[in-house]
């Protein structure tokens, strides 16, 4: 059964080492945001580093992300400030609670939140530039070198009950969707600059462990040959996420085993967990991932109603993507059919600037019309709007608390999209779930003890976001970087 | 950390091992449903068998459950084929792929389709007695001493679109709720008729390992000494679930810890799992429970409507309490009110029969006043009732399906039952994940090798049942009893 793609890799004996044909102080698996974060801290505190990339070049799924970067507390970050804002840390830690709700990890997210102004200073003094300027739009990420966006659910409901709204979106200071990019060039720099023996085409095959179960290096095959790799202080796993692994995916995550699409980068295939769990890793959290439905832009189709098989609504349509998508996916997974209605004004220019694939599923001059092309029980669409629009004419939305900036009334004529999964709408996903770590990396077993000369960062492991429905842009990037930094100096303190 | 309630248990090595209290072929941990069905057939393949049980009596979950066991394929059991149903294996196998989805375990569940009739004819042999009637009625269990009985969601939809509807819920011949003690009195008096070895008030403490990995047997606590007991051929973990233990359903299945009710035997506390992960087993499912809203008793709140905060309705309520419990509790968590809507008549014995603890929010002469009561917004429940009623009157229910069986239009006064968690309703759980097994109860690691000399069954493992959404009542004690039987023949076997 060891050819199974869930099956933990086996490690080697490092006493069945005859020779080592590299040997260094912390050997980094990934080189991606993460593993460049690592790489920077662990060659700043002295050691000797070595990344192997799978890929020909550096970059990991973060190159490919808008790389967004969740930051805030401390009285906000120098962004924040100049644009008004006050980011109280006890207010950032309420609302990263509020997301994640019973799946948090408690102490990573104090961690992280009274340390992230700090995170902030360490990407500028490597000179990853951020403008003091704020993105006022409703957008998935910013398309001008604008930084600061609101990238979660700060301003709706239920979240605005547990924190005050404060935008924590660092968009880098690059026109287009080309955050990822920079952040990995400048990432990418730093590390070269740092004199890190870099490997490029370079898989990790198994780690190499002594009798006592301490990691000592790792097996990585570069030019096809299996290479021992001495790590005197520590490997640090950041190999990514599962995403690309049916077979894990199903065994591990299997809600969401359903035909979504997956967004990373093809080494996604969980290979860090896998190696981490033949050492006798636990993990935490690999039931999760994130999902969205991306009906924005155009932020106009925010005004419409998201409606299930029976018309019904069931969230405020102004939440973040992630949350959306998580409640027309998995919560309304009873639902045969999942609608975005919209008029002539909300739809706007969707066909011209939107990335979610949605065909139009009928139109109507009348609601009535509408709902009879849409096949929906008879009367029902016609009462859920009429009640959206006699509230939104009030300004309020007494079901699902839309914030009023979202609220009018629809007018005819009326478009449905169709947003069930299945039927043309783009619906991604990656994981969220990995190697149980501590806050500064170090991987721990089942029993909670230390694995000596292990540690890990990145989707690799389980960080902030835990959930879709709690989830905001930023959240990967800023966790992937600033637990990697943490991974990264206590692999060299080892 | 090690401390931690979480942590997997750490092995002894057999080398550090000076002498063994006892010696035995199989070993078996806990003397519920799953232990005393492996202990049976581990005895009659010729082993000698010892059971550590640390209550002061056999019982575990199995004797504190109705013990309705779900059985059926191969035409049907002699009971459903006496009560005129033919019961098709390929059918059972669909509805239960049907129930778990992308959960399931599709090799367990062949093997227990394919198998159910010869189970039915195993527990007769020892003297299990089935009537050859059927109840008719909708019950959560069988009060009478009738046998046959529908117990999940065979007859709602959307199973009927994946199978034809048969009953396959066996309640032992045996007045009131007495099935569980009379399941577990017979299997107990067949354990002790085999000369096994029976150990009360005795915990299992960890397991013993050689420098291989392989199981030689257990440390146990008897009479407050720890004894070492070897296992020739095997140790058989059978120890129940985890609902016991708040830290491990915090960490493993974040989504139930909300205050649910747990159900079980107090040594629920994921005791084998941790002796199993601290060998390196690999664990599945263990982020699901089994959760249920118990509204019947009486059936004839079926008749009733289910609705959250918006008033909307979001199942149909003639599915199976643990569908039901999972809709409203899971699937409607950001609803801040769950409801039972009911006429008088539906209401009808509610007080003197219930198991809900649901206490009335409110009632009403008109809709109107009910809506009033409940803080419901303006016309919501006007409308959902309404259309109910409406299309109650002419048997069909366009929206959720509900059969026409249980559709007629609800009259005043209306009765509006609490059913939000943490206001008083019962909403019991269990876990549904455990180790990871082959079918034949061998423990799995993550790198899906077998760890010689272990086995497990029971909600020591996941089994059949993988979801509160489709499970139905006799999965469980079907489950553990036919599992721990292939389990007890595969240690004897070793």
């Amino acid at each position: 059964m060891a050819t199974d793609k869930t099956a933990a890799t086996k490690p080697r004996n490092s006493k069945d080492i005859t020779h080592w044909d590299i040997e260094t102080d912390v050997a980094i698996i990934g080189f991606g945001g993460a593993g460049a974060s690592a790489a920077i801290e662990a060659a700043d505190a002295g050691s000797k580093v070595c990344i192997f990339e799978l890929a020909s070049a550096s970059g990991g799924s973060t190159a490919l992300s808008s790389a967004e970067i969740y930051m805030g507390g401390n009285g906000g970050t120098p962004v924040q400030q100049a644009c008004g804002y006050h980011d109280d840390t006890q207010n950032m830690v309420n609302y990263l609670k509020a997301c994640f709700g019973n799946q948090a990890d408690d102490e990573k997210i104090g961690h992280y939140c009274e340390n992230s102004v700090g995170h902030y200073h360490w990407l500028t003094g490597l000179g990853v530039p951020f403008k003091l300027s704020e993105l006022k739009e409703r957008a998935i990420m910013a398309l001008t070198d604008d930084c600061l966006l609101f990238t979660g659910n700060e301003k709706a409901h239920p979240f605005t009950e547990h924190a005050s709204p404060v935008p924590r979106g660092h968009n880098l200071q690059v026109e287009g969707d080309n955050g990822g990019p920079l952040l990995m060039k400048i990432l990418t720099e730093a590390v070269e600059q740092r004199g890190v023996d870099i490997h490029y085409d370079s898989r990790a095959l198994s780690l190499i462990v002594n009798d006592n179960g301490e990691v000592e290096g790792v097996i990585v095959r570069i030019d096809q040959q299996e290479k021992c790799i001495r790590a005197r202080k520590g490997v640090i796993l950041c190999a990514g996420g599962f995403c690309m692994n049916e077979e894990m995916l199903k065994k591990y995550a299997p809600t969401f085993d359903c035909g979504l699409i997956p967004i990373g980068n093809s080494g996604d295939t969980g290979s860090g967990i896998l190696m981490g769990m033949g050492v006798g890793a636990g993990t935490t959290n690999m039931h999760e991932c994130f999902v969205s439905l991306p009906y924005y832009p155009p932020s106009s189709l925010t005004y419409g109603i998201l409606i299930n098989d029976k018309a019904q609504r069931f969230i405020n349509e102004d939440c973040y993507h992630g949350r959306v998508g998580y409640n027309a996916l998995i919560a309304q997974r009873n639902s045969s059919r999942i609608y975005f209605i919209t008029d002539l004004e909300g739809y706007g220019d969707y066909e011209k600037m939107s990335y979610l694939g949605a065909t139009v599923a009928g139109t109507g001059d009348t609601i009535a019309e509408l709902e009879q092309e849409l096949a929906l029980p008879e009367s029902s669409l016609q009462h859920t709007l009429e009640t959206y629009n006699r509230h939104a004419a009030s300004g309020e939305d007494p079901y699902f608390h839309k914030s009023e900036a979202w609220l009018r009334p629809l007018t005819p004529p009326f478009v449905a999209l169709d947003c069930t999964l299945g039927r043309g709408t783009f619906y991604p996903f990656f994981t969220l779930g990995g190697l149980d770590t501590t806050v500064d990396g170090q991987v721990l077993t089942p029993e909670r003890n230390i694995i000596k000369g292990l540690f890990a960062a990145g989707r690799t492991t389980a960080g902030i976001p835990r959930t879709a429905s709690g989830y905001a842009s930023g959240m990967s990037v800023g966790d992937v970087t600033y637990f990697g930094r943490l991974a990264g100096k206590s692999a060299a303190g080892n």
